[in-house]
């Protein structure tokens, strides 16, 4: 299974070496899986609010192979390798015209929006 | 009554004419707001969360003169012209080793966090 | 002559009163110029790098109607009532469901990306 | 040998979950990595604009301990470990009244900003 998220790059994106700020990746791993979280018919926003169930990243790391410059289009794809009783591993490969910029994997807990602890991840979330 | 505020540009901050990406003087215009706001004494995170009154911008402008660069530090100077009922009027004057880079307004309303709606500003915030 | 621009609102882009935090608006402002500029056939940053013709704000202005949340989809519509010799007016309206949330003005200068003077606009760009 | 920077969550540095978006935290690291240069003698723009030698991340990874809220203070501990004939490697320990909310770790690349290709990293910068 991969879901794929297209994302322009921006011109405040970037950075003074004229290159996409390096944690802005991470901003767009997170936009990939929020579009993701959409399509899947639950809002990401209701599952925090109506559900009270939050994923907040406990682990985030990417590696950068290419630089990326203001107003290209990349591929953002996502797949979710491995989901535990109460995180969810989500890997990452962005893209630019085929070619891999960068590669990132980011690990979320499933946590109770009331209590700020981890939970299991409730059955509606685990298809 | 002038508040100031010191602000560094960061490298993430510019945009890719590699000059501060002009929404970002509207960020350091809201962080001098909070700064005066912890400086007298209530902190603005309180203000939201103990006491339910809150801040919006209704309006916001600012005029452009010099281009800053990464790595500068500016002076964000805050005046408050005018406080009526339910609103505050903030005047801001950007300047980068004593030239004016930027000047800007920004008019905040008083709300209720609990019900979005204009509230009179609470006298212990009117100080 | 109006152009218009869907913008999805992301987790990062509002603030700890869970509402889009208002410099964001501009950006989602600059972020429509950059995809009208695209859409004319010549690309923004072609515009910078290969013609050496900048757009830097000089005045940038908002008024913000109803706050906006997470998640939500923004139609950003532009119009450019007013060129002068060295400058672009554009005129921005944002919609929720067709309700406006914030109207908006930035004027741009057109300058040389080489001295970072005004210069007047290329004809090439005045359609 | 440790660097430490303090840095203040801003208003805007949350997320929906009002907590600090993670890949701000990114923005953290690399800010402190910013202080860090400027403190060494070399302006970190210098050695982009002037040396013509930029610092790309080429890894970056964090772990997120604790959530960390708008409003509080944040002591950056950058740390570097290890330095190679082309990167270095920068550990960061992100705590809050003491307590770590957030390591991290982000290689860096030594570029010629000219051919943006590895170069050894000249002496002046491996004091």
């Amino acid at each position: 299974m991969a879901f794929e998220s297209r994302i322009k790059v921006r011109f405040g994106d970037v950075d003074h070496a004229q290159i996409v700020y390096f944690p802005t990746f991470f901003h767009f791993f997170h936009s990939a899986f929020e579009d993701f979280f959409d399509e899947q018919g639950y809002r990401y926003r209701d599952s925090l609010d109506v559900d009270r169930v939050g994923w907040p990243a406990v682990h985030a790391e990417a590696d950068f192979r290419k630089p990326v410059r203001f107003g290209e289009w990349l591929d953002v794809e996502l797949r979710i390798p491995k989901v535990t009783e109460k995180s969810v591993t989500l890997d990452y490969v962005v893209r630019l015209e085929g070619d891999v910029t960068c590669t990132g994997r980011v690990i979320v807990a499933c946590i109770s929006m009331d209590t700020y602890r981890g939970i299991p991840i409730p059955g509606k979330y685990r298809a």
